[in-house]
């Protein structure tokens, strides 16, 4: 369990709140995405970017240039916010008012430093790949000198983390329950097409790409 | 076209961004849900909500008793930053530097008005409901007095907005590509399933449900 702070307790619903940890890590785990927040000037600024996320400390993608990955080099590091999201469903309610969606999502309140160490950019940048293909390190060429040079990579300590989420089936009100409207869910998922290898690709299609259909 | 600001020019890439309106629209379309950044002590706060667009307004749903719509109450509204994100493929790069991901984005800056007014307010939520079902409204009990009272939605103009993407194959370097290893790109969409009714629902499926497949 993740402990509770003030800004990870909900205003309200806080029946979908939680603070498991594996719960958490599932859904990091399961996101190929995230968005991280970070402010500038005392104005929000939104990044989506990749991240991987390796025992208790999730790794952010990232460039040289990008702003927040300068501002992460200093000492103090970058206060910030990672959300995930994952959509499973959209929840049709006889009433609009319980029209709701099925969803898993995590947000993490933090301090990002950057990774500067050459090989703990590589144990990063490995796990970035390994994330989309156990096995894709492996069979990939490494990152040069330059190359490992010209990409950032944010750690960001998973201490203070809640998971929001909502499942099942239609709340509607008992009232409202011989109301004529259809109500019901429809799921949703992440779903991986065939690979389509690039031009002049002779290998066959490697076992760690994800398989066609549903992800996770 | 929006016009480009200093916070929605990227420090690099700048290839993949655009301030195309239509581009735009059609991401924030396609999305089901955003994520809304804003600030509460200096910090960034970031919180995963459903989102629709009516002409070059962005709605965004929440309670009345959440941080960020109490914020917005006031005159001088909330500064936000929204977020919206399509993933559309995974990048398999013969070099783990090029490994990347296909995906359509777009960022939001700008301030927030709570929606005050009844009408409008029943407006934007029709809207949210229409969003799911082009005729859903017509087809579900409307918010009464009470639930109307006790749903916010915020309001953010669409002024300052960028949209980023990548799309395409593989950007190996021309020297990685007799390398041995498989090369391309794993596409990726949302996907419907099949509605599941709830309990007692005797009304035939309706037409305006997303179709069992890829979602838009």
């Amino acid at each position: 369990m993740y402990a509770p702070t003030a800004r990870t307790t909900a205003s309200r619903s806080r029946d979908r709140m939680s603070y498991d940890r594996d719960a958490a890590h599932a859904v990091l785990d399961e996101a190929y995405h995230c968005v991280l927040g970070f402010v500038v000037d005392g104005a929000p600024r939104l990044l989506p970017t990749l991240h991987v996320r390796v025992d208790d400390v999730l790794y952010l993608h990232g460039s040289t240039g990008s702003r927040p990955l300068l501002a992460a080099r200093g000492d103090a590091g970058l206060p910030v916010c990672v959300s995930v999201t994952l959509l499973d469903g959209l929840v049709y309610a006889r009433s609009q008012f319980h029209h709701s969606a099925n969803y898993r999502s995590v947000v993490v309140h933090g301090t990002a430093h950057l990774v500067t160490g050459d090989d703990d950019k590589r144990a990063a940048l490995t796990a970035l790949v390994e994330k989309v293909g156990a096995g894709r390190a492996a069979d990939s060429r490494p990152p040069s000198r330059r190359e490992l040079a010209e990409t950032a990579v944010l750690a960001l300590p998973l201490r203070e983390v809640s998971v929001r989420s909502r499942t099942g089936g239609v709340g509607d009100e008992p009232a409202d329950l011989e109301l004529p409207h259809w109500a019901g869910v429809v799921p949703l998922r992440l779903t991986a097409g065939a690979p389509e290898p690039a031009d002049g690709v002779v290998a066959p299609v490697p076992p760690y790409l994800p398989v066609p259909g549903p992800v996770a």
